[in-house]
């Protein structure tokens, strides 16, 4: 029997095995087992409480599970005595074996637990879980922030770049991966399955994903595309059903016209600008007719700051929006320095440019509610985006086509 | 077109994309490049600096690798000092600022380095190989060591068993896998690929190995294994030519017989217990007929303890050689209590017994060299194993069969 | 960049390089076209013929088809004068010569057309659709039987059982294939893809379908198969949504509750009998548990029956109707002496046997307009279908449960 | 576990249960088999009578196999006087009914029996077997063609082009496939693995096969492809061991150096010709740099035919060798009036040209024996293959350079 995907049969053997922790709460066994996880020398009895610990957890309420968190905060914290007694003795004496005492008195006892937990099948997948719950606790406790640290330090390792499988979605992909890309679509919403065929399955869509080995029915990232002859300044004309797909060889531009983070639980650990930049140049390599890389992004800061400046987007004609909307981008910067708008922020630190400004680009409610309907467009040259984002990191410096910087002038 | 193996085929975006970096080799410019690569916020330009640093590292001659490990070692190491104030800070207000404040400064920026440049397509394989270099260094350069420790502590965390995947190599695996098989093979030498394919191609012969999905191509432990009708005394019967293979419903015993490391640069990262009851596990599944797991394994340490006793194995007998190799087994012990043979400290660790003894086991120059001949049967009893790995590891109490006991008493 | 499924992969160069004949319809163009195609010696330009003669054929208009089929009727029909000759040429000399000479002349030349047709990329899936237009065409113009029996020669010959492809249909399946299983299904509606999942993800749900390489999105005939303890009496239970799934190993018996035939151009061409057993013979492999297999299966002629004896389904009561159900399956013969109803010969020409009925087994309109609600149970002993079907085969005789039995006889 | 290639996990169901036929010989059994395997229609004993034919075939001795196929041959055959009434029925009436008796009367019932020992898993592959032994025994044995042309009528059909996937054969390829490259290499011999991975792994190397579904790891004919700067004049330069490989970028020219059949039981069932274009199109779409596609061709009739014309390749010095090679090659023709030598005739049958000339280009006994070391280029011009393949189907007429037909003048 052959199953349709080899990524997820290439996992299936430790999903299958995975264990279902026999789910008896227990704030106390759940801690016992923890300790007794860090202690266990024997490899495959840990295995099996690695896996209970998970089922233990998922049984646990509300309440018990902030307990759980804290009891990692404070019983497997470092030792910050012992931390700075052992960085006196290796300032004294840099000796390997200092280095290494110091060592692992600072790293918290919990960043172990969670590599030992990892080893379970379907592990790192609990653990991404986890976070979300502990983000989600964050703002009314946050001395778990030093949890959350240890978290973040470890999934930033995992996830690293270098591990990441860039993948194609596609109509051809397994329904598991599909529903996935429904549910996260954070942009524009993808009302049912009708609707992803259509941003799937035409000549002149595409869509693209980041995958970890260890989650390979779990999207962390994707972004879809559209493939189009010269640069669009509509979403709605984008998205509408009407009329034939554009063939591979007449599209001379790839639009990003959405960009969906999939994992609340890996919040804080960037791909995105791998990604868009990735598909760029594969585009580019695949299809060498498109010539332009270019977003049709939402600018979801424009009516809070217009506020701030006593206007409003209703009030305002179509033209003179445009130029606010170029000014707000040009101008608005947060206390570091940095443009306000977080999309804005996004795309020029990946080294794109401010290229255009569109009215009526988003007529929906939600686009009317965030930026009176204005889109724009940033512009990814493929020749200078290396240069321009090491300039915007250094400088903030926002790099805009003549038309912008001129609709900023009249504003 | 299509690529035989999907694994591979599915790192192939990456590795074709590997930068060939500039090989203008340098001790100035790869020291200037690494500290760039850390403080690069950009991160399309980090996977250039990145790909051109491994490209320069290879280019280096003996002499300037070790000057770059110094430089890393001294230049990217920890502020002593800095970690004791911020300790002492995280003492007296233990917030989430100032524990990672400390956590950030615990941390030498090499781990930084490493994690930045892994995010370049094929590092992974990169890191592993600056690290067997590493190691072949140590010796005469021991402070190296604690870059080592970063490394290891890097490499453990991402070759995580979590993380690996549990492969059958057969005769149907790519050419690519299997010449490191030869390569690796570190027991019984295989010795060409007719040898190689009497191990994979017969219905009595398996291969199992643990792979890492950046570096498919490359195992990293495979364990050999023959399905026999009762426990066999003689490697070299096991690996005769002669003979049909046994089919598969006839075998009731899985016998491993070779266990190799591939990776010398993840040296003392083990995932050697995983392999050998992983597989023994799935091999009782899939095959219900196999009632016996067990090993032939060789007695490395003998002679070299049979010198210490003032005897010799060419001077005993066989018998009394049976008897002298099961007292060493279960009584010769190293500094910490554990069994002074190496092969049955892994097994005995993995909760495995000593079953039996075998002179003439192994009639190769080398076995006669290590043990006079003397082989030895180390038994999996799958519902003892995880009982027996945790006994093992408290108390170093050897597990063995009577026979065995009874050859120790008349030693 | 990686496709999700490697099948479809496979032919990814073939479908890819799909030419698009030019569709400038014509009836002389196609008819000329096709004349070339069979006399074309080179092989390239074959394949162009090929694309470009589908294209015409796509753009023709229902009454060109007709004359096309006719064309293919009358002008590329054999000889039978010829073919008279050389038959008595050949009893006179039976040489391999006057063989061959035969053997060519009694094959008429829409076979050779069609086989080179074939070899262009995706013809096969084509040549599905021309049939499938034929068959349509057939009781209004019953003459073209002959070309349709070339056809189906071809079609019977390429998608020999032995050809076919045994696939799980899953939630992990693409999703090319999903829409089809939905699109296909003909016994118990599916009603979206939520509908689908619950078919296909539960622990107790399972799905195959027999696929042939040169068409891997497309399933020939599929399956659905629950997982239950104990033989289920009504399809609204099996199909309701309440409730968790039974655990794999909780279950003692797989229903086959709907199998549906995807292919209308494949009709004549059974491949049903082989997906049964050989899912039954998978499925009792890899979940030893299962010892029963049965389906739960439609009367579909039963009340057409009740009619001719005066009855109607509606005005009896349900232990009554139970009764007269078994009587209809067990003594209403067709002309041939077989059993009047489709799915009794069906699945009792695959061995099985008649093993309950069920009133209230589908309340469904159409359940209930079929058969009054009645529903039956065919059970497939393993160790006997064999037996059973070659028995069947040869004598018509039914095998029933002495429940059934009963029924009949006091009905 | 995963197996390393989906296509021949794709088989594996089938193949695993693979019956082993009970090999008690005995011409008598395995004819009343074939007699019921016609007769029987339950399918699912069909299966295991056909597993137990080619079990009992695979036993007879070669006597009994003359016995087995003088069986097919004359039992089995059409019964011509029947014929004959059929056509004589038909060409009276030519209903569907009388097409089909007729159809089914002219088709000889060893065509049915083949297609039913189809069904059996792995069968394919067993009767391409057969038709090799079949192919052996014709010379002696002539009448038998009859069955023969039976055989090859049905594989021609199966092993249609539409149903042929092409696959590079990489390093990365399953040993299965690679150990079959090397045995069927007929042009240069691949002398051990090492030899195998120089013409496979190195950057300016291919290979190229055709598969068919139903035998995935057994290549059908493969063509062995050196990337080159220019066009080279010698085999023994192109697969000299010196020096590096060419990148990708700076290659201008495929080499077709090799193009072997696998099949010996495949013989006269062409797709070689497929295979040199197919691949000349892909690797022109992958490599936009390769303008030139061209073979370094053996002239293995050259020798034989110096000999007509009382000349010998030893006593002719190299410059009037090449004249007298380009005149062997444009003007000496068999009784069809094509080119003599097979090779020509194969290449320009595919639509290339004679290109050049080159003495000392093959300087192995093999290649002086059969052309006192002459080779040829033969182009291939995308542009122009249709054109001149359809041209030479029809005339003979050959395309030559004109250095070609400036020696041919000259000679």
């Amino acid at each position: 029997m052959i199953a349709a995907n080899p990524l997820s049969e290439m996992l299936s053997t430790l999903l299958d095995r995975r264990a279902s922790g026999r789910r008896t709460a227990g704030r106390r066994r759940i801690r016992d087992d923890c300790q007794k996880l860090l202690e266990e020398r024997a490899e495959i009895s840990g295995l099996q409480l690695a896996a209970d610990i998970f089922g233990q957890y998922e049984a646990l309420d509300p309440e018990a599970r902030i307990a759980f968190f804290e009891f990692l905060n404070e019983q497997f914290d470092i030792d910050p005595t012992t931390v700075e007694q052992l960085a006196a003795r290796y300032r004294d004496a840099p000796s390997p074996e200092n280095f290494r005492a110091l060592a692992r008195a600072a790293e918290p006892a919990r960043q172990r637990l969670f590599r030992r937990l990892n080893e379970a099948p379907g592990a790192t997948a609990e653990i991404v879980r986890m976070r979300q719950d502990l983000l989600a606790l964050l703002p009314a406790h946050p001395h778990l922030g030093r949890t959350d640290h240890d978290l973040r330090h470890l999934l930033r390792s995992w996830f690293n770049r270098g591990f990441l499988v860039l993948q194609q979605v596609s109509w051809d992909s397994p329904a598991t991966v599909l529903e996935k890309i429904i549910a996260y679509e954070a942009v524009h919403e993808i009302r049912n399955w009708d609707d992803l065929r259509r941003r799937l399955q035409p000549e002149d869509r595409r869509c693209f994903a980041f995958f970890h080995p260890s989650m390979p029915s779990e999207p962390l990232i994707f972004v879809e595309v559209a493939l189009t002859r010269g640069v669009p300044s509509s979403i709605q004309a984008l998205l509408s059903d009407g009329g034939d797909a554009l063939s591979q060889t007449s599209a001379n531009t790839a639009v990003f016209y959405s960009i969906s983070n999939c994992q609340p639980g890996l919040a804080g650990i960037s791909f995105g600008n791998s990604l868009i930049k990735q598909v760029a140049r594969d585009l580019s390599r695949d299809l060498p007719n498109l010539k332009t890389f270019v977003t049709l992004s939402p600018i979801p800061g424009l009516n809070r700051w217009l506020a701030t400046q006593g206007t409003e987007a209703a009030d305002t004609d179509g033209a003179q929006l445009e130029r606010l909307a170029a000014k707000y981008l040009m101008t608005a910067k947060d206390a570091h320095g940095r443009p306000l708008d977080p999309v804005a922020r996004f795309h020029l630190g990946n080294g794109a440019m401010v290229q255009a400004l569109h009215r009526g680009g988003d007529t929906s409610p939600r686009g009317m509610a965030q930026s009176g309907g204005v889109m724009v467009n940033y512009l990814y040259d493929l020749n200078r985006i290396t240069q321009r984002a090491t300039q915007f990191s250094k400088t903030n410096d926002i790099a805009a086509s003549s038309e912008v910087k001129g609709l900023v002038r009249r504003a």
